[in-house]
């Protein structure tokens, strides 16, 4: 069964709250959960929002998303608001507010405040913040996923309908995987990139979360199309979900998850959901797809990030955290015959996955290979973030489209998540894919 | 009138010579101008190659480029031939053909030899090989064009009937308008570009030169087509020639011709003759697409051209021409930040320039500002070598299409050229409205 479009709203006006009710609410609970928040939209601001959907509304505009309530990753800029990254000293007050949150406002969403994040989009854990640590939504002691912690967890617990973060390296999946909702990262370009500050602005995309796929799609369609500014616009061909939803996954032929039996069981169940409904799962060699995940940051490529950062980290040595500030100046050491010869890899291995995928209705993987604590992730924090990676990092710099869906409960009640990959432009498709396995799970 | 196709071959055909005859004459001419060829085919080879397009003819094949004689600048692939981009010490023999070279040797033509060129494609004028220095066709006083100099001129002298170079920057064009010919460079990445010694993987082109705009055709119809093993097979859309043939010209609103009132004169002429024809010109601002251009030289770009060159460069100091090594050698003070900044660059200009050219069937500039003295080049040979790429230089970088077809001549008899560009995708519209612009020419 299909779950309900944004049931958390709809429930509360079936309650009889009003939309101004509701989005105050929104605010009440952004205040009272600091550690999803950078900054919260006054009442004022929220309250003229609510106004000024009702005069459209009045007027007869189409406001496909009024009412509903979200929140922004801090490195995308709202106009009025620094865009710090989650570092204090960084960032300066948005003129303009990107095109993508612009479209959601103009669709009538109010926007609720800028989440927290790990600093610079740098982290796939959600601790590498200055202080509070933004908290899982399931349980506090089990990482939030990063780098969009804040705007996971604020949809997770139903603190708003839904939020954007920023995906380089699975940003957009990895939270949603923690905190059993829906993380969905269109095609690099697909959704306009303007007004963000970047980790690779070659490839950075900005993802929805949402509690269920639908959700995701419905504030796709707003934000969706190629913004005639964005030079990273994509350039192929967008497919339609029509054309040939099928049954025909690949999986990697062999899974780490790193020792976490919970995850490798919840896997396979989830595997077995999808067998159980009738599709064909088909062993690949999952090293292509790894080789090009890898060089989003054991390459020349991680020296991108060094545009936007490079100059405050070096001039501000102190403001930075410590395995933030490690990863992006590790950029410095390359040289730029080293950057085109990644971008020459990287192209050879686009041919080769993108081949390999144009075989399969989709790729199929766990979003991430195992959890980890809080306190396990502190312990080790270069090594564990890069394996909470394994099984995104190679989407963006490849061209695909991604979305992570939640599946079976593990043993230990927290969520497993499956992650579905397509093509550039299949996007739609994708969705359709998705939502057909939600729909396992909720059925099941 | 359009011009008859392969003129050459039909006038020799219809006097009673064979097709062997006249590979063989082909052959004899090749090696009588040593200034043109690297290498030149034994005659076994060629009569070789003869015997196999009788073979295949008389079994039905399909040959349209049969009994039609090419040769191949010498950083291009020729199975069993080194590949020295005219640097002796450089360079293994070749285990593979080019797969453009092989689509034309499938289609019935005979390659005779490969091509002296400037040294590892890295100029555009033509004096920067080893001697003997190729000599112009029509004036041997004056610059053969480069960097694709013998490919150009055993074309314009009547050696072969076609012939592949290679285009980063203009080697395609530049040679052709030197000699008079047509230099058709396709869209990159529309013709397999693998097998070379590359300049910019990213953007070199294989581009054709041949006696006339529908030769050219004629071989780009045999060789073009993505090739599924080409990491930078274009991914856009491929135009069809009926789509929106018009008359609508940009043109820049100003020109330097550097000084040679010849050139500027005969442009005139051409411009007023595509007036005459009824086109419009609109004058645009050429600055984004001069600054693109300038990247090619000017940045990080440069540095793409020492995963082929850099090593060898560094180890044979003495066996590579200074001018090459110098252009080269720039590449190497250039971090991986410098790289990535000049792909953002790129790719905003990109925008902006395919954004105006949008507008326009093509843009219309002189292939070469002016014309230089073998000896003036000598003399001044970087700076004088940068203004024969003042509008050609922009093309591949920004993804565009570009022939340059001859037009009016000097008043010194020498050839001018006038160069359409459009965009990435449109080659056979500008092939349409070249061949327009050169039945003005022949019946003008």
């Amino acid at each position: 069964m299909t779950k309900p479009l944004f049931a958390l709203h709809h429930a509360r006006r079936t309650s009889g709250l009003s939309v101004d009710e509701i989005a105050l609410i929104a605010h009440e609970e952004a205040v009272a959960h600091p550690d999803c928040f950078v900054t919260v939209c006054s009442t004022d601001e929220i309250k003229a929002q609510v106004a000024t959907v009702k005069a459209r509304l009045d007027a007869g505009q189409a406001q496909p998303l009024a009412g509903l309530t979200f929140c922004v990753k801090d490195n995308i800029d709202l106009e009025g608001y620094r865009t710090t990254g989650n570092c204090p000293d960084y960032g300066e007050c948005a003129g303009e507010t990107a095109p993508a949150v612009q479209l959601a406002l103009e669709a009538g969403a109010i926007v609720i405040g800028k989440n927290t994040m790990d600093q610079f989009a740098t982290g796939l854990n959600g601790t590498r913040s200055p202080d509070p640590i933004c908290r899982n939504a399931l349980d506090p002691n089990i990482i939030p996923g990063g780098s969009s912690s804040g705007s996971g967890v604020a949809v997770a617990k139903g603190i708003c309908d839904f939020s954007f973060g920023s995906d380089t390296g699975g940003s957009g999946r990895v939270p949603a995987a923690a905190n059993g909702i829906v993380g969905f990262k269109p095609t690099p370009g697909l959704v306009s990139g303007r007004g963000m500050v970047y980790c690779n602005r070659s490839f950075d995309v900005i993802p929805i979360f949402a509690k269920s796929v639908g959700d995701a799609q419905a504030v796709f369609d707003v934000i969706r199309g190629a913004d005639p500014l964005d030079p990273f616009a994509f350039k192929g061909r967008v497919k339609d979900a029509s054309s040939g939803i099928g049954q025909n996954f690949a999986i990697p032929s062999a899974l780490d998850h790193f020792g976490d039996p919970l995850a490798q069981a919840a896997h396979q169940r989830n595997l077995e959901q999808l067998k159980s409904a009738g599709a064909t799962l088909t062993e690949i060699d999952f090293a292509p797809f790894a080789e090009a995940g890898d060089l989003v940051f054991s390459s020349a490529l991680v020296a991108e990030r060094l545009i936007d950062y490079g100059d405050f980290i070096a001039g501000n040595p102190d403001a930075v955290l410590a395995p933030v500030a490690t990863a992006i100046n590790a950029g410095l050491s390359y040289s730029a015959r080293d950057a085109f010869e990644v971008l020459h890899r990287l192209a050879e291995l686009t041919l080769q996955c993108t081949q390999v995928l144009g075989e399969f209705d989709a790729l199929v993987v766990p979003t991430i290979p195992r959890l980890f604590t809080v306190a396990e992730m502190q312990a080790e924090p270069m090594s564990r973030n890069s394996i909470m990676g394994t099984y995104t990092y190679f989407a963006n710099p490849l061209g695909l489209s991604a979305v992570a869906v939640p599946g079976v409960a593990r043993d230990d009640t927290l969520p497993s998540s499956l992650c579905f990959v397509g093509l550039g432009g299949a996007d739609r498709i994708l969705l359709a894919l998705a939502q057909a396995f939600e729909a396992l799970a909720v059925d099941g």
